[in-house]
Formats: structure tokens, C-alpha cells, sequence
């Protein structure tokens, strides 16, 4: 089964997305192929993409970008809807006011609170800084089980693509209790600091917001912006630390693919992974 | 001009190479387009993501993937450089073997030392820990000079095709003394800490390489690739304080890219960016 | 000069506030008197402790509490405006509502946007919790510039009520910018780092006030208000982290009261302080 | 049933000290006022004080103060306990030279070891370095269980009162052990951190002492004083370490008062207190 | 029993070796005797202390020194093992080489390869910076297991020679996983940290001996042997995290010796030691 | 010239102290010898440590030991100063009580107040402990400055000696602010941090021999030495902290020996070191 990956721009969820699907490259049941923009998400790039990704075949779609409302995203979505490929949209907080949109289309979507924009002021992002940004950010979302649920969420349509059963798509705003709840930290500290880590990482986007659309002064909104970065910086300390908790009690829960695309479990650090029900 | 970015599989070099060129998306004289297969690699991948690329017409093609000798990356350079289009090679400490066979076919390469492999044991590797070893691993890649080195070169074959002057392909094995070179790091403990975490980082990989191909015993290898990970974590906190420590003078370099492609500097937090040579 | 404190319940700039403005016991321009009524915040403890601060006849009334809109703290005003006593509103953000009310009285206000509500589910805050929790709050007051702001407003007063001038009592809703422009924190990354925790601080209170007023649920307030705590921990040692940049280059802002009520200062810590004008 | 409590200048344990009887602000069976001086602590100020206490018509007074051996908090119980009122005294270490006054006046009283004298030197201290002071301070009181040994003994007062038996006030010096039989810690190793805390905080005290009486030249005190705080800074962050160690084993006490004033308690985060003796 | 050690030159493994043997200076079994030479490690000097060490009649001789195959070291054991002394050899990775030679002279080994060199030029090596790298060093040691190792060979030799058996000198290179196998560490995240720690050491030798032997520019072998030792600092954290965890659970094991020389073992703090084979 | 080195016991300030003479191996105006009894300091061990001693027939002798005062030091100094050499005492703070009697010898001495003696107690005290112990006491010795004071005072006889001017030996007790004026480190917060390390290092001893030598209940006592171990370890992490400072303004002196035995200094990293008086 070929599952395709249509990118336009750059938020947390997406440069790991399909590598979160196979951690060890040896899943024999799908085969993955993406194609993207870059940054640009323009109507343009969006209609390349969306055609590249078409004739790819793929039985299944996800698309990534920020603010799904755009023009961009919208046209990469009703390109590939138009070919009849179930097309499940992954996007940022902004997302929220097209979903219904989404939903028009007969499209999924999941929505990621936590996927705060960046800071985009030139006096201040830099590629390095970029970079930081989204390792921060990344860490985040792994941890505190938006990852987990992304992944669980398009594992699923795989499986019922698989059997040949009818697909319903996910229609998901995820949250800070809907993210931690897929996280499968065990120590319920490592679970408040997740949370809180969460919710810090959400707020980000209330600064970026701030010092790109609304102050007009460049030393206040460099201010700002740095400050929403720190605050990124903090939240994935934050989760390091709540991962760490889970360490110390040797609870860790790891879920890697078998190579039949079952999803394995174990907790113990020196402990085999079994499947669903194994003893 | 169009820059093309073929990816198969996955090194800590490649999620956020093409944003490197333009993190604010704001650049007017570059359109990207990237081409991926997820994490296989093999040669029927190879040949699709080479085909669809070719089909993009980039001037420049930019090529990833671990271990550049394996026969689907190969593949995948051969379709490129068969095709006329100026390409390069992104790769890790394995590719070093396939340097000559990339010259003879007019390639470039940026090999990257660092890019330690990951810990591929499904007794420890799942979705989470795989991202969490890439941000890891991608915050050890910035701090230490080796992502600005890498958009820095990609960015001067775009400056030279702009003008359309000869082409001179990178040759460029990134060790620990030329990433820091191009960190941009003003303290000199800070370069020594950046350097420490980059040596870290690539002596992940005699950790990896021993557990992933070496030892049998599964609670043996168990433990070696989740030391690995522990080390390269390790990195990623050096790293981390060798920033802050350009914070605490205020020193920290941002060299973020106008517009129209230059490469604008600055040094103080509040303070503006300048074109190269302007006071 | 006797200044009158009068406090309700408790926010986290109440409990130092007097000593702020004395911080060595020596001014010899003011004489403090508190009175207040500890936990709890009726119109019966209000009227009593304002009749009681009435009688030791203060030339200016300050007064603390949560929420001043409430009938309490509404309560505890008007007997003291009533009295003549020019009186000023220190309150937290839901005090927001309360503006109106307080100017027609007459009285000024300072309202600390980062004086966050506290996790009170019995589940969760027992007398240690309510500490920390306090003692991380006024640690993200002190480092961020809050406090300094509430000590140099009162301060203002004292000295135009020893001048025999007019008052202009303050109108000051303290958000992260102002707080900051106080902090008298020198490194720009300091600054930030504090905007951040300033910030965090605030946010701290959407998930207290979900935890406390809105989740019925006892396991998921629990883990709510948790969070919330978890967050200005975090808040608190971002903080510090600001503070210690500023130690890092010697450039530690102190401003000590002299004997006569003037605000010295000094950066170097081993430098005398000086009075304002002098070289 | 109504708890005065009257304040003569700071001590850590004093500015939350009313507040750790009634957490959550819902105990039916106390109400309390407070009358304080601020940072001074003459006769005068004590005079008026207790005054003004004794008119509220408290049941149980507790005063608090530096050293009360002074003139001041001497004059504050005197007039308590001449007006018949059952007077505890809290106090810091220098007060073990007034403990046979104390007794002789019949009044009971509560000595903190570890509350260490400020470094009150101008050219150190200013507001925002008192109150990290006390915040630290007041964080190692908190963990390391002076707080916990604080209350309770208040609230057996309470409950002896409440039931018209015969009082026993409490005549004890809180060190190390006392301490930390009260901390509720869990894990041995936390129960270490929190003693060593505990000893560094009552250390700063010599320091603070030779740096406020005994050294004259001021670029030595002032490096004295300093190191002071340092010291409490860093037990500050080791009682912050050893409760965590409890979280990561989910093993904080929680003791929450219920409205009626009953301690009760639990051991897990997500789980209901319980009554004593309750299973 | 006398147990003489000779020691040349310094490694890590040296400056508290014989105190492993009687940590509490009370074992009446043996009898330790020291002879050194300090940082030389000539013939001259490898003379004089192997007929100093000879004067007391060991009846075990245990030699310390860098690069066990350099002519000093070789004429110091040359010198032992021609009094009939049984000798062994501590000593770094380089002596790797030696041990033929080693074994030829019928001398036993314990070469340890975390035990890496020091940076040693001019330009960055004083007297404290050597002393910061051998406590990072040791910390290394001690935690990983590299130390529990030794000093248990060494009581193995001590009991048999006590009981009049035949001796089987050690031959052992101390690789990370048997250094990690006698850390005693309980969690297995724990021992992977140990295991990280470990091999960073390890690898500073890598700089160490590029930035004394290969380098000749100044400013660069100064930057890497600096790099070097930042390595080693964190290698030092990292064994110092590892064993906190340890503590986290209350599971640190304790291997006293007892005074008649019996190696006793515990886990809880509170808890007294047993003999082997006690409940 | 050759100094000899008895060592009786340890205490911190004996492991690494001939090195601290000659960091790198390469000065070629003294020959150093050791002779020690390990862990025992007894009279027996004393007699014959001195005797082989006196047979290298050093120009000056320096002995280390716990306690100056006991018997075993006693009478190591009385033969080597009977024996007419030069003799200086090293030792931790019971040896004040021997200061006349060492005085009444003709000999000299430093006396490390922070030199606290270990928790050595059968219930804590194992081998790796009493090795972690000795690093985090030896990295307090050298950033405090204590370290620097000794080696100092030990070349300047050397100096003396090979000049064939009149010795004077040294007389020092080695406090707070003897330790600190030779720290070399320059930001002032760095002084104040190593300060408090110094005061709490020094203060680990009130737990150590409250442990050992006061409190007969088992329990007890180890709570108590294992706090102290805590306290040693913090100390440690602040000394850590105050040589970051220094590194994150690039003004960490350092100050290594020429081969010739020349005090050389530098501060900058990348500068060559500098004989004093050289521009």
C-alpha cells in the first residue's frame, strides 16, 4: 500500500511524520512517498505538489502545512480529494477555522494545539534558529504523545485500507489532555510535567503571533519573539524531563512497528516487545 | 530557479535541510521541491523519486540519504547526474567509501561526520525514540556549524547558477574542526563545547554500528544502542550550553537570508541585520 | 509616614510587599502597619481589618487581595476611601473587571497580570504545595520586574505625600512588557528569558482556573491544576537562569533604599551604591 | 475560633505563616487576623502591634519576629500574655538566648534553625535580592519539613482549644532531625538532600553574621554576604531536588486540611485524601 | 599481609588506589605500603622506587603508570617481578602494546581504556585544569564500575594469598561493557548512561593524542585538548546522573569492606551491610 | 632538587598534590618522591614512611595526613625534622590543636579548614563512595583556590632552596578568604559562588564527626554522613558553577609551570601563556 505525503511550508508535525511510520525501515506493508515545497506554499507550488503526489498513486494522502485555511494548503487538499484519495490534513492551531472546509470536502484532519508558529522576524530567524526552534518543538511533540497519536491515527487507516474496510477519517483537534493521553508516561508527574510542557509550547504561539502580525516596533517584536523561543526551549526541557521520570523507574513504554506494520509494546528497558495480548 | 531535493531514508541532516535555505519563506529567487520515499531506500524508490524530480526541471539537485554507496542512493545520483542536473551528495561517515564513484560521476558531496546512525534494534527503537534521537541529533548539527556549512555551500552553487558562471561542486568531508569553523560561535569555550558535543555525536555511531551489526545477543545490543542514545543526548545538551553561553555576552551570530537570496548578519539581539560589507 | 497595608487572602505580591520597601529596616521616612486577615477574604473580615487599619491612621492605604471585584476586597476599599485614605489595589488578572469600580472610588490600582491563581483542589494543594507554589510565584515577580514596578510606584506616593504634593494614584495593569522595562535586567537574552517566565506565569492561570472552576472530574482537575504548578516551577527557574546572565557579566542591577527613603544604585557588585545623579 | 498572629520585622517563617492553616481558604473552624510592623521591630511599633491584636480577641496568638531577645518582640508577648492571651513565639536561631524569658512568661515557643539572618548590608542588599532571599529561604523551610512541624503544632493548639482541654505549649528548637522528621519525604536519598539543606541554610548565618557585625571593610563584606545568599540559593535548589526525587517515585505526601480542620492525607498523586485512620 | 604499590607518572586509575582497598582505614588484614615518584616516569626514577617498594617485602606489588610499555614502567615491574614479587600492572589504553611483555615477565594486567590522557600542553594545561580532569576522570571510574573492578581483583589476590593458594594474576583490558557490569547499578537506564560515560572517556584520548602527538598550529591543538577535557566534564555529569538514579529508588549498592577484609553488601540507605551468603 | 612527599592517611588534599607541582611532566628543576601507608597512620607506618623518606634524602618535605596531632604524624614530622629536613605539614582542620607542637619543631604549615573529614561510617562508606567523596572534595580544593595556595607555597621553597637563600616555611590556616584571594577567578559572582562552595565543604565536617563520633544510633548516624556526602557534592556542582562563569567571559587564568619551574599565566584561551613581568 502506498501512502502518500503532500508537504507545503514548515510546522512540528510534518519533517518526521512518515519516518514515524516506519522507525526501522522494514515494514514490508506500505511504501511511502512524499513530495513537497519547501517553505513556499503558494497556490502554485500546491498544484505541483498535489499533481506529483497524484500520479504517485497513493491509496492513502496526508498533507501537511501551517494555517490549513490558506489558499495553498486548500488547493493541495482539493487536488487530491478531486482524485479520490483519502486525504487526511495535518495542521496548527490556525487550521481550526477550516475544518469545516476539510470536512466539505470529506477530508480528516488533525489539528495540533502545540504546533505554535514560529518566530519570523528577519532580525531574529536565522537558519540556525530555525532549526533550534523545531528540534525544540519536536521534542515536545514526541513526548508529550502528540507524535504517538499522529501516527497511531494514520497506522490505523492503513490497517482498515488494508482489510478492505471502510475508512473513516479522523477528525481531531488535539489537546493537551488528548495528547498526554496517548503519551503512555507512566509516572503521573512525568504526565503533569508533559502537560504543562504542552501547554507552554501552545502559548508560544500567542508571542509569535504578537510579534509578526501585531507590534510594528522591530526592538519590541524581536523581544517578543525571542522571549516565545524561550519558552520553546523551556517546554522541551520540560519534556526531557518527564521522559527522564520514566527512565528512573525503567517505565518507559516503547511501540515499535513489527515489520508486518503491527504495532509491538514493552516497558522494560531489557524486555522483549510482544504484540496485542501477548502474554 | 528551482532547487530539487531527492530524499530516500533518513539522516539527521535531511528533515530540515531545504527550510535552511529559506526560513522565513520569504525568498524570492529560489522555488524548492522535494521528492522522498520515506524510510526505504532501495532502488525501485530510488528510481521513482529520481524520475519524479527530474520531471521538477531543478537547476541544482540536492541528494540524501545514509550511507551514499548502497544501491538505491546510487541509483538515485546516477538518474540525476544522467539527467544533466548539477547534483549533490548529503551523507554520512559510510559515504566516505563512495566518494570516488560520486566524482566520476561529476556529483558533489557533503559527507557529515557526525550524522551518527541511529540505534536500529526493535528491542529499543520506536516511533518516539527515533524522533527524539533525530531532534538530538539535529540540535547537535546546528550548534556546531555542520547545517550552517551545508546551506552555505548549497546556497553559493545558487548565487553562481544565478549568474550563470561555472559550477564548482562541493567536495567537503565535515569533520569536528571544519563544522565549528562555520558555527559562528564567538566564545572560544563555547567552540571547544561545540566541539566536544560534534565528537560525541559521531562516536555514536561505533555504538550503533557495534549493536546494530555486530553483537547477537539481544540484551547485550539492547544496552548499546540505548547507550549510543544516551551519548548522543548528551551531545545535544553540550551543544544547548555552548549557545547559551554566546547568549550570556550577547554575541549570538544570526545570519538570516534577505529576500532576494543574500545573506544579511548580525550580532546583537537588538540590533539589525546588514548586507555582507555594510557598516 | 505610616503606610497602611491592609490584605485579604493572599496573591503572590502580597506577602513581601511591606518589606520591599524597606528591605534592610532602616528607612527612617515611613512606618509600616499590616493588618489582614489571612485565608479568608468575607465583608465580615474586610470590614474588621479595614476599621482596624483605619485607626492607625495611615496617609496611604495599600491593599492586597485576589479578584478585588469581589464583595471583600470591595468592601475593604470603600471603608478606607471612605476614610479619606488615599488607597491602592494590588490584585491579580481577574481584578481587570474591577477597574471601574475602583476608580470611581478613587483609588488607584496595580493589577500583576502574572499572579496566577493557585491549584486549590483539595486533591492537590496542602499547606506545602501552597508554599512552593507561592515561593516559585514570587520568584518570577521578583526576577521579572514586578515587584521592583509595585515598591517604586508606592515609593512615588510616599515621596509626593512627604513633598506635600498632589497624588496621582497609579493605574497600571502590569502585562509581561511593562514588568520587564522594570526588571532592570541588562542582557537582552536575561530579558527575554523573563518575558518568557513572566509569560509562562500568567499562563498558569488558564489551567488553574480550568482545574478549578470548569473540570468536574476529580483525576483530570487533579492533573490539571498539577500541571499548572509544574509550569511556574518551570517559570521560576527560567528566572533564575535570567538573573544568573546578569551575574555572569557582572551586571547585576541593585537598588537599595538609603536610611532617608531614596533609591540608590549600583551594577557592579563590588561598587557602592549611589544616589541618583551622582558620578 | 479566631488565630492572631503579630509580626515583628521578616523571618522566613513568617510572611505565609497564617496561610499554611488554611490552604484552600475553606476551614470553617478558624478565622485569623494579622497585625504587623513591617521591617521595623521597636517597642513602639511591638506596642502597637499587640495592641491592636488583643483587641481582635484571638483565642491563640502567634508572634513572629527575628531574635526575640530584642526589646521589641520582648514587649509584643508581654502585653499577649499579660492580656492573657496563650502566645507562641517564632523565632530564628539568635532566640535560644531569650528561650527562659519566654518560658518564664509562660508563653511557648518555636525555634527555626535554619531561618538564617539576611545579608542586610546596603551595599548587597536591595528589594528584589531580599525577596529571592526569602523565596529561597522559605523553599528549604518548606521541604526540608520546618514548615510542616510549624503548622501542626499551631493546629494541635487549635484543636485543644476547640475541645476546652488543657493547653501544652510547644517548647521546641527545630534542627536537622526534627527537621526532617517532619519533611514527609519518602526516599531516604531525599530525606539526605533535605538535611543537607537544611544545614547549608542555618550556615548562612555565620556568614551573614561575620558579614553584617564583625567585618568593617566593605569590599569583604560585601563578598561575604554574598556568598551567603549563594549558599541559600543552593539549598534552595537541593530541597527542589529532593522533592522531586518523591515525584519521580510517586511518593509526595500530600496533607490537605478539610474544612473542618481535620489533617488529611495521601501518597499518590491521582488518589483522594483520606481521614487518619481511614483506609 | 603488605600490599605495595609503585607508583609512576599519573593516571586516573592511580591517585586513590589504595585507599579502595580499606576505605575506612580499619581492615587489619593488610598492610599498605606507597612508594612514587610523582609526574616522572624515567628509568632513573622507575629504579629508585621499584628498590624503595622492594625494601618493604610486599608480598603483592600493584604498579600504576601511563603507557605501560615506556622503558621507566617496564623497569619498574622488571625490578618486581625479578624479586619474585607478584606484580600487576594498572595502567591506560596505550599499554595495550605491553602486555606480551606483560605476561612474559609473568606479571598480571589490568589495563583500563576510559583511563584516557590528558591534554597536555602548555597553552592549557595548569596545575588546576589537571587537577578538574583527574576528578572528572575519577568520578568516571568510580561511577562505571572501573574502580569496583580493580579493587576486587586486588582482594582476590589478598585472599589467596592469605589462604597460601595459588595465584592467578588478572589479565584484563576494561572495556565499557565489563566496567559497566561491575558498576552495580541497579537501573538498566541508569547503566546505560554508565555505559555513555564510559565510552566518552574513553574517546577523549582520541583528542587528547591528536591535540599533543599530530596537531603542531597552537591555536588549533589547544582548542582540542580543551574540547577534550569538556568531553571528560561531561562524561563526569553523566556518570554523576546515573547514579542519582540509582538513588532515586533507594537501590544504591554499598560493598563496605569489613576489618577482617570480607566484602559486605547492602542496597537500602537504611540498612545494615551483610556478609556474603547472609539473609 | 628533590622534595619528598610522606603521606599518612588521605585527606583531599594529598591524592593529587606532587602533580599539582608538575602538571605536564616536563619540569627538570625538581625530582619528586612519595612514600606512603596508604589508608592506616599509625605510629609503625609512620616510623617506617619517614625512614625510607629521609633515604631519598630530599631537599624539602612535605607530609599529608588526616590530624595532625594524632601520634602517627607526630612522629613522621619528628624524624624528618630530626633528620634536618625542611619539613611542611599538610592537614585538614583538627591539626590546628597541633600548630604549636609542629611550630616547637621548626617546621611549617597549611591547614585546609575545607578539607572535611569523610563520613566514614561501615553502614555508608564504601570504596566508591570514598572515592566519589574525594573527587567532588578535590574539585572544591581547586576552584576554591585551595590549591592553588598550596602549590604555591611549596614552589617558592623550591625557588628559595635552589637560590640557597634562608627558608621561611609557611603558616597557614587556610580559610574562606585565604582560599578565594588565590582562586585566580575573575567575575566577582564566580568569588561569592566559590566562597559558598568553601563554607559548605568546610561545614561538611559539623555532620561528619556529629556521624562518627557523637550519635551511637545506626540509623541516625547514616542519615547524618550521607547529608554531609550530600552537602560535599553540592559544594562540588557550585565550585563547577563558579569556573563556567569565568569560561562564559573567557577569563579563566590559568597558570602553568615552564619547565624551568616558572610560574607562567595567561587568561584568554587561545594566548600563550607568559613568564610574569612579560607584556
Amino acid at each position: 500500500m502506498k501512502v502518500g505525503f503532500g508537504k507545503l511550508g514548515n510546522i512540528g508535525a510534518a519533517p518526521l511524520l512518515e519516518f514515524l511510520l516506519d522507525e526501522r525501515a522494514d515494514r514490508k506493508d506500505i511504501d511511502v512517498r512524499v513530495v513537497g515545497s519547501g517553505a513556499k506554499m503558494g497556490v502554485e507550488q500546491a498544484t505541483e505538489v498535489a499533481q506529483k503526489l497524484l500520479e504517485f498513486k497513493p491509496h492513502l494522502a496526508v498533507v501537511t502545512s501551517p494555517n490549513a485555511g490558506l489558499p495553498g494548503p486548500t488547493k493541495l487538499r482539493e487536488i487530491l480529494t478531486g482524485g479520490k484519495i483519502p486525504t487526511v490534513v495535518v495542521s496548527d492551531g490556525p487550521a481550526k477555522k477550516a475544518v469545516q472546509d476539510i470536512e466539505k470536502l470529506g477530508a480528516g484532519y488533525m489539528i495540533v494545539e502545540a504546533d505554535a508558529m514560529i518566530g519570523a522576524r528577519r532580525e531574529f530567524l536565522d537558519p540556525a534558529e530555525m532549526a533550534l526552534f523545531n528540534t525544540d518543538l519536536m521534542k515536545v511533540l514526541t513526548v508529550t504523545g502528540v507524535f504517538n497519536l499522529l501516527w497511531q491515527e494514520i497506522d490505523k487507516l492503513v490497517q482498515t485500507i488494508a482489510k478492505g474496510e471502510a475508512l473513516t477519517l479522523p477528525k481531531i483537534v488535539i489537546d493537551k489532555e488528548k495528547a498526554v493521553a496517548y503519551s503512555a508516561l507512566n509516572n503521573p508527574y512525568a504526565k503533569t510535567k508533559a502537560m504543562a510542557a504542552h501547554e507552554i509550547a501552545k502559548r508560544v504561539a500567542d508571542l509569535t503571533v504578537e510579534g509578526c502580525f501585531v507590534v510594528k516596533e522591530w526592538e519590541r517584536y524581536t523581544q517578543l519573539v525571542a522571549a516565545a523561543h524561550e519558552m520553546m526551549r523551556e517546554a522541551s526541557r520540560l519534556a526531557d524531563e518527564a521522559r527522564e521520570m520514566d527512565k528512573a523507574e525503567d517505565r518507559v513504554v516503547r511501540m515499535p512497528h513489527h515489520d508486518d506494520g503491527t504495532i509491538l509494546s514493552k516497558q522494560r528497558l531489557i524486555e522483549k516487545p510482544r504484540r496485542p495480548g501477548e502474554a
